[in-house]
């Protein structure tokens, strides 16, 4: 593609994650993205051949983004709990970098079709595997608790999928002390410790 | 209302329920009710006004579900840490009674229109707030880590609002059983003490 139609391409993405995570896809044209980018929805069909398709690139852009981020500290010599930190430092740097794609990964899938929606189901996955994969070898390298290793790994995905939720880059914690409070919790446990 | 109304509205917004659980609010109609409920989409108007009556009725059952379950564990005598544990395991349990309810509850809220969202954000305010003082109660005995009493509270909730993702009644796992090891993971960390 021309420089030309990447850019409006890319800006056409961006449209459709915003709109798709404010009002859901379901409850988005094409006509509103047309709308959003101020031309005409015929416009748009030179660019793509259908809303799924829209979708789909989205959520694969955003896929490919979290495996990017956690993929070396996995394949790194770190040590479990070290490799855990960098994960969740990672992690919660891809949602809090675009709020709205992760609120489309988050949410949206569900509206794919087959076979998209079993890829994007063995791709999340696999990404939660890794993950459980550092919990299981923190666990025998005896660095964590002997807690259930599939929970644990919900436990940590569940609390770092929800900051799209309440994340405001003008709010009052930046990334670095979102994932360094998280990190906290979820290993020393909110309870004080001997009581 | 009668006997035999009230149980044809219970049908409808159970129909209703499963339906915005499955495909999203905006992309449910009122003819996909009806539907599913085996009857014509005029019959249905004598029992709502609107869809969005419909959205209203399902949210504030889930939230006066929520409410009754823990009001009296945060009115009683306990101790925090003992009150948390408890509030912990009747929110599960209201979250694995009806999944559908919950999924609802957590995603299609943003469909609802003014002056309803407001309110529906400000009951979840008020919620969120009861789990907080429970966590600033334990912070000030000293039975709770001087955590951040706020994204302590945050991580409490999104931990159990994940449930209704993967929760299958058939499940390996039974509410008390989540429950049990949520508590201990959230209150004891997944580090090994001492590590």
């Amino acid at each position: 593609m021309g420089e030309a139609t990447t850019a409006r391409r890319d800006a056409l993405l961006q449209a459709a994650q915003r709109l798709f995570s404010q009002r859901g896809y379901e409850a988005t044209s094409v006509r509103d993205i047309a709308d959003a980018m101020s031309i005409k929805a015929g416009s748009l069909y030179a660019h793509i051949e259908t809303k799924e398709d829209l979708l789909w690139e989205i959520l694969t852009a955003a896929a490919d983004r979290f495996f990017a981020a956690i993929e070396p500290i996995v394949a790194s010599e770190l040590l479990p709990i070290e490799k855990l930190k960098r994960v969740i430092a990672a992690h919660v740097e891809v949602i809090t970098e675009s709020a709205s794609s992760a609120a489309v990964y988050m949410t949206e899938w569900r509206h794919l079709s087959e076979p998209r929606r079993s890829e994007f189901a063995a791709r999340r996955d696999a990404y939660e595997e890794l993950v459980r994969g550092i919990v299981r070898d923190g666990i025998r390298a005896g660095e964590m608790a002997d807690v259930d290793e599939k929970f644990a790994t919900l436990l940590i995905l569940s609390s770092m999928n929800w900051i799209y939720q309440w994340y405001r880059p003008d709010g009052p914690m930046n990334p670095e002390e979102i994932a360094r409070k998280l990190t906290a919790m979820l290993l020393k446990g909110l309870q004080r410790a001997g009581v």
